[in-house]
């Protein structure tokens, strides 16, 4: 008896669910669980529909619901491994240790590939916990040389997601239009507020009670691409930049977690400029 | 074009969302939301499905949906109609003064019909905001009594919910009995802490961080019956039982008033001592 | 034995904290609690002291205490009174009846003289709960007359602050002016995000994970008053925009009803743009 | 310029403040912050101040303070040198890990000296991020001998603290007396609800929607010690026993971590059964 899970994304229309859960019980499939969601605004059909049962030929059932769900309908069937990821860093540690610490005891729900940052000081870290570290600065070096030389390692991998856990580089179009919808970011504010650099000076000026963080999809528009998650804490008079910035760390760590733990779990559709999370 | 809801609770087999959704299609109903939960443990399967459509006679919808799941399922074919309520309170105003202002301003997704006090204190507010009060002293009458005068009262209207909004007297087991799974109360703790009397002096005593709110249904045994909803606020050295009382009001009314929006909206499904609730 | 409080705003120097305490020990007032916040980066000294103790003259102790601190000190030597307030509305009634029902059994912390609405909706609900509605119509009239209209009214008491209970109208510098430091406004986002109209709607296409509230002075700056008080909740991609309305106004009436019962208790100081809050 | 900690705590009386304020101007020590508390219902007075300054002698401005303050008064003039402790564990890693990680990046505010383990599997990660592991079992010695072999190892540290991140076996009295108020454990529920074993098991049988973590010190009383930090998170009908310790971890690591801050920072003081925290 194993668990499958099958994703779909389509435009709406009458009897999806009937067929989809007809040819499931066709396949002797048990529904578990069934999360479904009708956009009534744009007419479109998500559902994230976990299976017990036993399946033969992954690729008839997804086009044998390919065939009877409207046309260009997305649709997988994810047999249960684990994704494999990159991370890139620049000198912060906090959510990288948090990334290989899970990586190492077997919790993180992905296989964390290397780590790559541009400076030098993650190295020792990555590679006590038994993850190649790649150095690779981006002194002295144009942009598209300096992302050349991160694509070139990470063209060594298979991978399913590259994560930026506080990689302080924006980085190309290009580079983004290579990897749609694999390169999650953890932006330190609750966006939209404080888009860009220094947030939390930024807070700190405009003297706001609370603080957060936005793990996002990345875009071609800086902080603009689709969110996964948000949280925020109470801040007062006390903080200034420095310690809005210390305890800022706790929730990016946090909310970072949390989307990947989604991610991974194949619960995050995007659309548009949005994302649907079935939690 | 009408908005359906139909609600299942039986026991889990394979083909049941199939079956389900089959049936709904025949009746060109269009599944706008549907929320399902299957107990892996007890083997139990939860569905509150919204529709779109039109539909002529819902208890025929009904009964080919009861003989098309298992034996002892429990379906309803819900109209969206408001719910009849009464209030039983003592003293305090806060939660009472919540329900009575989304009521006059017609939010609440229920019809109070009256509010019965022990005191007389909140008569003059009820009144003030259209609902009828009903004075009914415990003093100088047996437990049986008192509640008879409230049951008589009760008796005239056609209430789908009681709810006790700080009503501070314990009911007896033929109460209970007469409105099963109909009675809501607020306790002012996070449940199983502090059970019983003066929480909030217990929780000083204790020296706790949070206090907490619980909205459940009522059964025989005090303080034991199906949680619908917790919330939890931070408190600290500074706060003595009085301010904690005065801080926990805040959200006993807000735990209170989701746990109400939830059950109005048809969202609880009650479980021996639980509930599956789909937020 | 009575409780007094002294408020304290002045550039910081060595001995601030003696010479205060040793005036205060003087007059034979007990210290019950003493918050203190120097703020290094302006330099800036602030305390809210709580005394018990019986004082003849509270205007000798604070010509005492101003001659010992630095030069432009602020001190207030606070007798604890209810402040005198008006609530000013358009047609939601959500903030409003939260202040009138504190204001009805007396647990706001302050006197709710009358309140003004540019629609008449409300006028039922003040009138009920014991507070005059003056309805005043911008319809017709230029805003420099709308705006006279409604200080003429105000002008007929004696107001320590004017709060805007979801107030759909910009005031202008004028009235700004007039009331500086005085006028407390809701804004339905978590500034700086969604500053200006329809930020529920904004937060939608945005499709943000989080919405809040928050609290604030008003300036001349839309929104970008000294913020008070803030408060976020989560969403999902199932709310629509309505939905995050009417999410959002449980916290609107949360937010601004702990910030007014922190200023009502003498808890927040503007300094510049921010504010220290003693909570 | 040198920052300097001053603790207190005595009996109430007037004047306190000038006093030690006066004494500390003497020493042309400025005080930046003071956070200071007066339990009305004990007639107890807290204070924790933050000064700016040069002193000599620290043993002489601590007689000095003593000598003007009421008999048995607890004073403090704290060093700025970071804590030594020492870690206990059984076999879950998310709290050591926290904790070893912000060891090795220097942000705990402590030194941990060693980790103890009744377990070997944590003794990898340990050694990795430079911290020696002792590997204790309790298997096949009485709890006498085991505590024993635990204290030797402890002995030859000068330990501070000693912080049980996950150490699942009941401490005995003597253990206790020798660390007064030096044990910290962390507990996976929110007490006082689910004292003792299981608390997740005893949550999902229970039925409740929130779970929750509390740091606390340890006395003889299991799981009665005085509350140091708690925090609490939505659960749901989805969760089995097994999901709510996988969500718990989060805070558990959270709570401790929080804790731990607030020790090391020397803003928790212990009072009967209960603590003060300046947070």
């Amino acid at each position: 008896m194993n668990k499958l899970l099958v994703l779909i994304q389509c435009s709406d229309e009458v009897g999806l669910v009937a067929n989809i859960s007809r040819i499931l019980a066709a396949h002797h499939l048990n529904i578990i669980t069934m999360r479904e969601f009708v956009d009534e605004h744009d007419q479109r059909f998500f559902a994230r529909i976990s299976c017990n049962g036993m399946i033969e030929n992954e690729l008839a059932l997804k086009a044998e619901l390919q065939t009877a769900l409207p046309q260009n309908a997305l649709v997988e069937v994810v047999p249960k491994v684990d994704k494999q990821i990159a991370v890139l860093v620049t000198k912060e540690f906090h959510c990288l240790s948090d990334i290989l610490i899970r990586n190492y005891f077997k919790t993180l729900g992905a296989d964390v590939k290397c780590v790559i940052g541009n400076y030098e000081n993650l190295k020792e870290l990555s590679e006590k916990l038994d993850v190649p570290f790649h150095y690779i600065s981006h002194e002295n070096l144009s942009k598209e040389d300096f992302e050349a030389a991160i694509i070139q390692q990470l063209d060594k991998y298979e991978l399913d997601y590259i994560v930026l856990a506080k990689f302080m580089r924006i980085i190309s179009p290009l580079f983004v239009a290579k990897y749609k919808h694999q390169i999650i970011n953890i932006h330190h504010s609750f966006l939209p507020a404080f888009i860009g650099a220094s947030p939390y000076q930024q807070a700190f000026k405009r003297g706001v009670k609370i603080i957060g963080a936005t793990a996002h999809f990345v875009t071609n528009d800086l902080d603009e691409g689709p969110i996964i998650n948000q949280q925020t804490i109470h801040v007062n008079h006390t903080y200034g930049a420095k310690q809005m910035a210390v305890a800022g760390r706790e929730i990016e760590k946090s909310v970072l977690s949390k989307a990947l733990e989604l991610i991974f779990d194949d619960r995050v559709f995007v659309v548009g400029n949005k994302t649907v999370v079935f939690e």
